[in-house]
């Protein structure tokens, strides 16, 4: 065992665990964010939930950017919760994995500010890249180690 | 390690397991769930699966509500994935970990029911309301932990 | 601890932590594979990145593909990631263990090459099930182990 989950530092732990409970939680508010959206717009996506005076559409503009955020966040923050998982058991230098972590839960927020809140094409981009990018050179890491 | 892995309950690891297994197979159980409906109803997502008497659509409305409910899964069950472990680390009673991890896996397996095999509204909003609000309290403590 | 994390194996943690890594990257290169589709077919899903020449659609067939066999991997791979996870804590047989999480790997990898790329059902379907039946195999293990 020792060769396996003995070799985690506590402040790397630490550091994915705050930021992947933030991250997760950043997730579960879009599910908020489209609910508030189905709401003001009384656009709903089943039968039975259509309040007096909505539909059923599944192309409001509104909701379905949000839908797409909230994809987008399926797409590469659950790969990322593994990914960043397993780096840790790569002997990463704490102060890059710590800042590391922190780079990705703050780009993926504000992926969803400029995506979902305040559309711009460019800082929405640049947040993705910045994460995608993180993610991959982690995983890189992770393939490389245990060659 | 010891300051980090050396800290989760058996029991608690032992109950995380089971029920995250169980919910790995109901998620797992959604893709058939697709597969039948787009049987019966003869109506398939790629040209080369078309069978004979069937044809190409995106907007068959039992298809589409298991695959809704499949996507719920994946925005409310995956990152809970990560969340529940991480929970393991924040030196839960075991009791109300034991019951946390229970109580999300058995409001998943009704959020289905009440959403893709017998709709009702008001029941699916139950499940799922008690399935992210767990989620999210586990998160925070998760977030309060690591600070 | 030595109850849980002390049992894994570390030839099983080296093949589980590459063979997922290896699956990471090649779901981040979906995002690529659809940017890349976007781009030769100027079509975006968003407003504010319309390219000129290009328009918003959801219909096209080489971006939907491309998306669907993305969907496809987020509902099979990343339930796969924590399965394969708890499955090194059932003391599994380090052969049977490294084979499974390769034969995941190359089946997950060939699903993407005869959706996306060469589409051919019948290799398709068989590389999903392969899949699938790996996974929930595990799974079962895992419920009956944690039982």
């Amino acid at each position: 065992m020792s060769l396996v989950f003995g070799q985690v530092e506590p402040a790397v732990f630490q550091a994915y665990a705050f930021w992947a409970a933030v991250l997760g939680l950043k997730m579960l508010l879009m599910s908020v964010l489209t609910g508030l959206q189905r709401g003001s717009k009384k656009v709903f996506s089943n039968p039975e939930d259509v309040k007096p005076g909505g539909k059923i559409a599944y192309d409001d503009p509104d909701v379905e950017r949000v839908r797409r955020a909230h994809r987008n966040d399926m797409e590469n923050i659950l790969p990322y919760f593994i990914i960043g998982f397993l780096y840790m058991f790569t002997s990463p230098t704490v102060t890059v994995a710590v800042n590391l972590y922190r780079l990705v839960a703050v780009v993926r927020i504000t992926h969803t500010v400029f995506h979902a809140l305040v559309p711009v094409a460019k800082f929405r981009g640049l947040s993705w890249a910045t994460g995608f990018f993180t993610t991959a050179f982690m995983a890189v890491r992770i393939v490389l180690h245990f060659l």
